[in-house]
């Protein structure tokens, strides 16, 4: 489980206890604030806090005295501007707080996005809980023979037993014996009077890259977006995916100018390479181009074939 | 005037228009939020939004799953310890973001700090007002003889009026070409319509560096006290300092711990050098030291003798 | 003149002056190291050092042993690959190093740029020369009429002398009362004994903003390539897009292959918007689409309509 | 063994393949790029490529035409100045890359320092190499009691052994099973054609922490100051700062006059708190202080004293 009844209670008490501010408030947020929203087994997200909405982009953008907003459709329609020309400050005037519980080798892809800030739980100075990412049997997937770092068919049968029990027992193991160095688990029937326990610094290294930690990671909006076209890609991997997809819901509900904007100008756009651009072009004039006569490599073909095809640009 | 009766009814309006939050408040910076405080001659400084407060910093420290604060006391200690230590990561989850107004020149300074958003007012886009920063009498200082790059005594008589009086027209004079190229000067007098009229991005090049410009400016709590702890010290312009000042009380508002913490370990500290650190010692164990033994360039020794001297440690 | 014959000896020193090395060095851009580019009427760009090549990207993508070179078809396709794919982090292995003269106006677009290195030539501390940028006849523009912030029709006749007579006799006056303020010209006839001088901090403020500084400026390779996507593009002002332009002759130089991958899929690429996609599918598919029925604003449109007619996809 | 012969045969073939370069070499760097400088285990760092020296520092402070070197000993004296006064801007000038293999809770440890460039081998994409981190016996330290983030005693005996033969068994296991998983081992005993293999960004999931990774990092010579200042620090982990001390003696190879500054005003400076430096003060005036008169907490009272008996500043 990934909440206690006394973090639950904890949660509970921050949304009793309201205040007026003179802030721009986003009513839709306030809803989910501090709310965990659970990703994969025993992961979670929550936004903690959050800074701005639409109106400050507006406003920023015309570094205005007073909200800076006038109609919807107008500020609808600059967003959509700033967006579409990549008038990128705008959006880094509003900012967002997440609480994140996830496993270690997802946070290692995370972290390799710099313009954040985080504090994450320190095992140097704390003991990380027994929980670790065991996938669900219709994610265990091959190694992609077309691609060197995707994922083919579902695993079955038997390997696919052997390999969950593998996960299971060996994140057992290693944390059973983590909590022996230790020789301090809360569980006292580890303790030993007799031994002095391995520093928490030393003994962390010894679990697997499965197991869960939690961060503070605050960011704003434009590095946010940043991080949602590349993680809420079908190319990332599954297990950051899920995470990106759970925060596409809460800038829908933050920012929905700023959404539709992102869903029209990035994640349902396409970027034509120079080449790519002249097929199209002679594709729009009636002529026939073969992929050999394109100039584009195989694997390009087929991806501009498969952009031109779909029934309908995605999302 | 820096703000016209327009500008100061949508700060009224704003300020009239208040609304529930879960998120954490502050009251005591929730008074001043979006009023204009005065800075120079035409400028100003304004706190337009903010996210988190002391306890923010606290429940990032902790990465706890409610507000992370035990007791007053115990949050104030591990403030100091985590400012003590240069523990910088909690103090980046609290925001803040700032309207200001300010001379180029002073723009040009600030900008060096990278560690933070910001959308200017465009000149490409926009026609600047006629605003100039001209320094009160008694800042009208001579080039420092010490100090290549600071101010010495302060200029009078004819040298004085005169300086004052270059620096007026000059800025008039400018501006009016300015205004005569754009041919569209909202003062109808200047537009003639059988001109053309030169375009702003390149009729701004006439302006000189202290007409006003304005910006929003938001940082996180760390890099605001970064741009501090440069900006509000002796060393720094005095026309920079001064929003500085006025800063350092904002930051007393918004987050007392940190305030208190700033000024003990940073403000107010001195960093001794290794030599120095053995000069100290000698002069502890009450041992004589010559300016010429202490292994000190000469202006270390005088800065090392002045830092000692002071009747209290500053601030 | 930007450089004087001191300037010039100095640079030839510097060429003069080789040593061995094992790094990797790139001989087409030691032919070119220290020596000015001019641009502008008195600015110039001078690569000041680098470090990597293609192969340091190639090498770095592969966290390789050796040189991680292997056939160069393979290194360009390695290289193609990573653009097209926004694997951004291997372009951020070689490093570049400029010093540029550039008025203040340009300084202040280009320095939004954040993630670079700058060092600038200190008015604080030092004087500036007496160098102004005054345009071209021929880049005397009016004000656009479809786009706020761009250039129209060219000046003519009166008016184009009336402003170039304006710009020159403005920074004139304005230089000659910033020497007369600090009374420690160089040129001793204006210096007076009698006099203090204005500190040069302030005196600075009454200069024109076409007025020439200059500065260091180090960068990536990726965020080199970032900077001339925005500034060697059409939409850019035509006085920092002439220092982006022969920053690309440089880029050329320095990583042929990165270069062409530049170009292939960013400089000539087109980013197509979700409903512009489903535009050009029906396109394809021989269907007639109205401006109206294409769910684009008539801005949108007439661009799309401009990147499908270009007789070839750009460069 | 961290290399291969092939590897070594590599690196051997870059030491032997030198060329002319007109940029700024240092000999002392020159003698040991590339090779491997061995840290723990199986770790190592080795210097790939650089850029700059202590001249480059000097030429951006001065924004030189040329080098910008006069006398050693007036570079020694700017650069003191430099660092005395926090002037950090022309550190950045110069830059460095390594290849560093290291385990991955070192590496954790490390990335926090955002403002560098890293390749990290990537384990979804390739399979990672059988090497875990063992802490000698002298490291194997028990939990502190002073301090919750340290080390005290070594373990001894039967839980010294018992620690380390956990630490072996279970990076086999999971290693093993790791291989399993992936059913492509090299060793091709492992691999069992009836089965699918498990993708490998999944399986490296089951990996213990004390596993071996490496990657390229690249970062100027400010923020590797700044890495050392921290990382090459009593209070660091034991298994990252002896990469920092690797690192400190590169420094001195490559920037002599840089790291002497390093050493005076960082590495060997202490800072003194607004309260601290009261005590020292009075302390100086021959007063007696008690720790409870002090304004000093029991630990900063204790650190104070420590700081002040040492027999000399350190290093």
């Amino acid at each position: 489980m990934a909440l206690s009844d006394n973090q639950l209670d904890e949660i509970r008490a921050m949304r009793a206890d309201g205040s007026a501010t003179l802030r721009p408030t986003v009513p839709a947020l306030e809803e989910i604030l501090f709310e965990p929203i659970r990703v994969l087994d025993h992961g979670f997200l929550r936004v903690i806090d959050y800074m701005g909405d639409d109106a400050a982009v507006v406003q920023a953008a015309r570094v205005s005295y007073g909200r800076g907003t006038k109609k919807v459709s107008e500020d609808r329609g600059l967003i959509m501007y700033l967006m579409r020309h990549w008038h990128t400050t705008p959006f880094e005037m509003a900012e967002i707080k997440f609480h994140v519980k996830l496993p270690i080798f997802v946070a290692r892809q995370w972290i390799r996005h710099r313009t954040a800030s985080i504090n994450e739980y320190s095992a140097r100075y704390s003991i990380l809980d027994k929980e670790f990412y065991i996938p669900d049997e219709e994610h265990l997937a091959a190694q992609s023979t077309a691609n060197r770092q995707g994922r083919g068919e579902i695993l079955t049968g038997d390997e696919a037993a052997r390999v969950l029990e593998m996960l299971r027992s060996d994140a057992e193991k290693t944390y059973a014996d983590y909590a022996w160095m230790l020789n301090e688990n809360p569980d006292s029937t580890v303790a030993d009077a007799n031994r002095a326990g391995l520093a928490r610094e030393l003994a962390r290294m010894n679990l697997t890259l499965n197991t869960y930690t939690q961060w503070y990671w605050k960011t704003n909006l434009h590095n946010l977006m940043h991080f949602l076209r590349l993680r809420a890609d079908v190319h990332a991997q599954y297990e950051i995916r899920v995470y990106a997809e759970k925060m596409l819901d809460v800038l829908r509900r933050w920012t929905p100018l700023t959404y539709d904007a992102f869903v029209e100008y990035r994640l349902g756009s396409v970027s034509l390479s120079r080449t790519a651009l002249n097929v199209v072009k002679k594709l729009i004039a009636g002529e026939k181009v073969t992929p050999e006569a394109s100039g584009l490599s195989p694997r390009e073909w087929r991806e501009l074939m498969h952009v031109l095809s779909e029934a309908d640009a995605q999302k």
